[in-house]
């Protein structure tokens, strides 16, 4: 896949950051590294990177330059360099929408171009097939690293907001966290039952898996505006959450997780939807900006 | 499949019941029918069926007497029959374990074998290759009855317990709704920010594809007693949710399906659990049988 070498800095070893480092370095790229506490470079610099002597000079060592800290706000203090003017910043740290746009604005006044990235991935995972890293920000920027970016995972360029990707980033995990408590109080459930988890677990996976074909459709209704189903309705779900949850608690297991379903469905039958589909439940979770 | 035909009754003429009393037709079993909106039955006549003028008539009809009433409660009272002696009751009405047992007992009383059943499908899915249904109960009626059973789906026998198969049900459809509340409000973060539900439906749900594979080494591990990881920490989880939450209110999105598992980490980590995998959250959801 890579056609050319190229030199890249790294700013920030923690786990993420090393991996990053670790993926250029098996893409055979230069690549130099920098982390405030300089211990970390040594298992890098045992397999070929460089280690600069502080961050202006990791900065000057590279046209691309890949930010990953543990703390956002680190990062405005190291980019803070004059060294900047003329290279990408890829900055990678895990940060909200707002922090982004303001990362972008300090790096693009100094004469930088600005990528924000979202990685969706755990640090095993980056140079592997299931990582995906989404960007947002300066689109020839993009264009013109993502064959370096590859190293990384599938690069995604979602929109040239530079907030776009950390939102998307955060909207996944939302769904993630979503699902983890949903199959965890399912996995509680079973084994209430003395069903073992390893037992209950396939079944709930297959099953969600399945029911994951109904998003696609739903998506498109939502985006055309239209609300009908004739699949299964806002009030079928409705009138089923009181026994879901007394079952729950009469199986000591804690019925917290199921709650914000419960209370969207109600609020959907109080305001007169009850016939309409289940995503009509998306814009009564939008309040709208304070 | 179907190897030779049977006489089944079905009791019940809901979306539900239609559809299972359809798919029988189709695999070419005598089918009695009876509902108590007596016109329920007129389509299914025309479709071969044969209408019973009373429930008791409808379960002297067959060896096999299928129950799928729109409340559970209507069920006593339909099977208190004399009829029901010798023959077989699958029963699935959609109610919870304790109901199941009780009503095991009430046609295990009256000289007939007991399987309760959780339909894991909507009506249109029925007789289709993704229609699950699980059944518990009886094991020896299960297996001599499973061929004509798989006229609705997958037939799947989970335990000796009648109440095994409504509390797998039920544990389904809760991890399917923590899952929708998650997706929900991952598409409207994502609305918020310009992103159509069309757009971030996909990335959403091969997200949440790629992250369903941890659950099946959590769930082994778990019921392993061993709650250390090398991936993802308790911790980790944690630290990230006040920026999850503070930026969906920042974006007018209500942060009400994150809570929960907010309020998990959170106890997690005062229990000195900061440190482990996940997977650790599932036993902070057993509070025990009150």
């Amino acid at each position: 896949m890579q056609t050319r070498t190229t030199s890249v800095t790294v700013l920030g070893l923690g786990l993420m950051g090393a991996a990053l480092a670790e993926a250029l370095l098996r893409d055979g790229h230069t690549v130099t590294v920098w982390n405030r506490s300089a211990a970390k470079a040594a298992p890098l610099v045992a397999k070929g990177a460089v280690q600069a002597p502080d961050a202006g000079a990791a900065i000057a060592a590279s046209p691309l330059v890949v930010v990953c800290l543990s703390v956002y706000a680190n990062a405005e203090e190291i980019l803070a360099s004059d060294a900047l003017a003329g290279r990408t910043v890829v900055q990678l740290t895990s940060g909200a929408p707002d922090q982004a746009r303001a990362m972008a604005g300090l790096v693009t006044g100094r004469g930088a171009r600005y990528l924000d990235g979202g990685i969706m991935a755990v640090p095993q995972m980056i140079g592997g097939p299931g990582a995906l890293i989404l960007y947002s920000g300066d689109e020839d920027a993009f264009t013109r690293h993502k064959d370096v970016l590859a190293a990384f995972g599938e690069a995604r360029h979602v929109g040239a907001d530079p907030g776009l990707a950390p939102l998307l980033d955060f909207a996944l995990l939302d769904a993630m966290y979503g699902m983890y408590a949903g199959v965890y109080h399912a996995i509680a459930l079973a084994r209430s039952g003395g069903v073992t988890a390893s037992e209950s677990t396939p079944m709930i996976t297959d099953w969600l898996a399945a029911m994951m074909h109904a998003f696609p459709e739903q998506a498109r209704a939502l985006d055309a505006g239209e609300f009908g189903t004739d699949v299964s309705s806002v009030a079928t779900s409705q009138i089923a959450f009181p026994t879901l949850i007394e079952t729950s608690v009469r199986q000591g297991v804690d019925p917290a997780p199921l709650l914000p379903m419960r209370d969207l469905l109600d609020r959907a039958v109080a305001d007169g939807h009850g016939a309409d589909g289940l995503h009509r439940l998306i814009p009564l979770l939008e309040t709208g900006k304070g």
